[in-house]
């Protein structure tokens, strides 16, 4: 097991790495100091909780903690309003007081939901992270949580920083190997947005982390963990610097939005917006490699460079306004300068935008 | 126009309190420095609407500000996660972006929602409260927002600090009598808790405060903020002291939950919990004489201080065990030690509070 420490004052927490650890969850809430009087909430959803669940909650209960448990569908359209307020019941109906912890069981969904949950349930209760997923590792760091609007996605939520993160490479096994892809699209993301050595890396070892081979997937993990936490110790609540972090992701979320949450999973949707991201710096003038570059090494771990025609650009210039980074009327992206460095750039016409998604459409760039 | 400082670091705040401010509110929040571009959202109800809108939107529109208008139904019902979403909804057509703010106009029902909206979307943008009651001078200065769940009051919600409260003392003239005496309740309150001259002078000058005599009014108003400022500042999240605030609260939200919210308003549902907490202090060993001050204290302003027969002791057990005061299976009371003065005890039996409730219908004390 290998820790991270993640520095912000009396926010600050740990996020430990390894193989093997979710049955030492129970040990890891005595230590964390969580008192055993105080029910725990685990969230889980249908795919993760029959594959994990015992695991965890028998180490808890092995440390003498009680544990209700909420179980939601699988799938990004479980992070509801409804959802939200079904797990509050739990909560409530199981005695969680303002000494309780919610912990959550899954990937992405369920932490960015479970998430909210904690931030707001009493107005606030500890929150701890157990990612199942590669993608995970991404939103399990930094303490960004949130529930979609159907208008929206991540529309409602809250900065709530978790007391611990525990992340089991072991529970990466029993992943599809498109969840695997769409997870590896936020680690290639880490490093085209703030370290090219690391993209050399991944590149030559695409093959290795795809199959997850255990030396390789680690290190990739740990890496791109680190490099999240180096950004968010910065900047905690995005006023500057920690928007870097949503390259690709403007036009991803409206993929996203547009396609209906599901279609593309959200690192694939994000691997198209970075193509995105890397034709529009070109179309602003930067170095046609950034775009050749960008495609090459997306398509080295297998994720889609180019957008279905089926996607309406009033549909999606639509929901990129409805985005949080839409402010002021006009839309504000991160683009790359070269690989490995990007910059945020305020003020981009809509026109331009427009012209971007019609050639990302045909998979190449004119300028 | 009085300006008290409520000194949080970075999350400092003003509170504007004085005669004729709605008609300056726009002066206000462009002095406050919000961005022109930037819509803002004015939530309000039903009945404050039609008195106080204009006022507020035209004083925003002189300045330049676009608003969003979003009216709820008047009503502690309308503390529910379908208004929230409704607004979200607003919002986000509206256009909000991160630099907009959400002002709350009404009492404390619209300043408990707009502020979990205010600090929900898109992870928590600004806030304005412009309480129009009485009782919102309490609700409007803390930062604590919320929503109901239908099995527990104010159980969904945040630490969220306004950056201005816009106090318009002539808004209160509108009031029906039955509010104003609901809400000089949280001002009899605040000196119950911590302010024994306080409590004095405001026995000796029912008459005048129910009758909104401006000179008496303003002052009553303007010390209880200070007071609750006081709490608040030292105790931003009630980890310790600001839990004193909750005097009266622990059984007044019971009351509140069991009769159906608006049945009792909060500011008599908490004289009632005053009531309860002095008896429950007597019964504890504690001086006969503050139950009968107490009481003596409350009649002065015309608020209920016996139980209605019909509440039953295991729903309001029940309800208590849902509150946020209740905590590893025991429940916690702010108890008199005096009139001016009370502590924070711990651990008391579910028995003493049974016999408490029991003797509260009957409006004595045998102890």
């Amino acid at each position: 097991m290998r820790t991270l420490k993640v520095d912000l004052g009396d926010r600050s927490y740990p996020i430990h790495i390894g193989p093997g650890l979710l049955p030492e969850v129970g040990r890891l809430c005595r230590e964390a100091g969580f008192p055993l009087q105080s029910p725990l909430l685990i969230v889980t959803d249908s795919e993760v909780g029959p594959l994990y669940l015992d695991r965890v909650a028998s180490s808890l209960a092995d440390e003498g903690f009680r544990t209700v448990v909420h179980t939601i569908p699988s799938g990004e359209a479980s992070k509801s309003l409804e959802n939200f307020e079904a797990i509050m019941t739990t909560a409530i109906t199981g005695g969680l007081d303002r000494s309780s912890a919610v912990l959550a069981l899954g990937g992405g969904v369920v932490g960015d939901l479970a998430g909210f949950v904690a931030a707001s349930y009493m107005r606030g209760i500890a929150f701890v992270q157990l990612p199942t997923t590669v993608l995970a590792h991404d939103s399990s760091v930094g303490g960004k949580v949130a529930i979609n609007h159907p208008l929206a996605k991540n529309m409602i939520g809250a900065f709530h920083q978790p007391k611990m993160v525990v992340y089991d490479l072991d529970a990466l096994k029993t992943l599809p190997k498109r969840q695997i892809l769409s997870g590896l699209a936020e680690v290639v993301k880490q490093g085209l947005m703030i370290d090219p050595e690391f993209v050399t890396w991944l590149e030559e070892h695409a093959e290795g982390l795809v199959a997850l081979r255990p030396d390789l997937i680690g290190e990739a993990l740990e890496h791109s963990c680190a490099i999240k936490v180096g950004v968010v110790t910065q900047d905690e609540r995005e006023f500057g610097i920690r928007a870097i972090l949503n390259l690709g992701h403007t036009l991803g979320h409206a993929i996203e939005a547009v396609g209906g949450y599901g279609t593309f999973l959200h690192g694939e949707a994000i691997s198209i917006g970075m193509a995105g991201s890397a034709l529009l710096a070109v179309k602003l003038g930067r170095d046609r490699a950034i775009y050749t570059d960008t495609i090459r090494v997306l398509k080295a771990f297998g994720l889609p460079t180019v957008l279905p025609d089926r996607y309406s650009e009033d549909e999606l210039i639509e929901a990129m306004m409805h985005d949080k980074k839409f402010k002021q009327g006009k839309v504000t992206f991160i683009l790359p300068e070269s690989i490995g460095s990007v910059s945020i750039v305020e003020g981009i016409e809509e026109s331009a935008v427009r012209e971007v998604i019609g050639q990302l459409k045909k998979g190449d760039s004119p300028w």
